[in-house]
């Protein structure tokens, strides 16, 4: 698709790692769901729309990451549940930077039929904030790339 | 290459959104090196070393979705700066979250060869915290997607 791109797993910069596992429309839409409490291939696929040798490939890949695990129906034998490892879960931060840029860049008022809250008080979530050690929030130009 | 992907333009999700935008791996490396102080098509091509069509075509899509102005160098006419845009700045907190997850995940100790820091003071940035309007963290469980 965009070729073999083993060259960006060994790229010495967590931005690239990052992205050679989940660097994808689909992955990050596919975490998503299973936030949203999704866990069987049917359901991503039913709810994403994709082709399903790509949601295949692209499970059978988070899988390798251990992004995802695999936990298998009870005694059913019926069938694989895709399940968020804490590696996964982690994505959580991702997500919301990219749901709030989105709702703050990327539509009209109203143009949104979902919003992020708080688990327990469902009160929309605040911004994203990046706090330096003496409390201070950074902007974009206040944090800086720097050779270890 | 993923096929016309217009429908998740219109999807009614801040992700959807954002990654019809930015989700795509060059993409999120060239607003890295923009931050990084590259400015020129040829200095994003080299250090990416990508294809010069595909960088040329994810620029043009992020010019046109508002993510980085084309400033013309004064008087000279040798050619185009690429510059972000507020809204292409407003991408900090995905890159940081994508860095930290990566740093986090996807390396062995001292694997990397960057660290993002405070450009004040040079500190190791702290990891990136979703709070609550009270002030409690939020962790991957506390937060949900919910109808408007």
């Amino acid at each position: 698709m965009h070729g073999k791109k083993t060259d960006l797993a060994s790229k010495k910069c967590g931005i690239a790692r990052s992205l050679n596992v989940i660097g994808d429309w689909w992955t990050l839409l596919i975490v998503r769901d299973a936030f949203n409490g999704r866990r069987r291939f049917n359901e991503f696929q039913k709810n994403l729309g994709m082709a399903k040798n790509i949601l295949s490939s692209r499970l059978k890949k988070l899988v390798e990451e251990g992004v995802f695990s695999v936990v298998e129906d009870d005694g059913s034998g019926s069938g694989h549940n895709y399940v968020l490892t804490p590696k996964g879960e982690e994505l959580y931060l991702v997500l919301v930077a990219l749901w709030q840029w989105g709702e703050n860049n990327c539509k009209e008022a109203g143009d949104l039929d979902h919003e992020m809250v708080d688990a327990k008080t469902a009160r929309v979530l605040p911004q994203l904030k990046l706090l330096a050690h003496d409390g201070r929030e950074l902007g974009p130009r206040e944090f800086k790339m720097k050779a270890i």
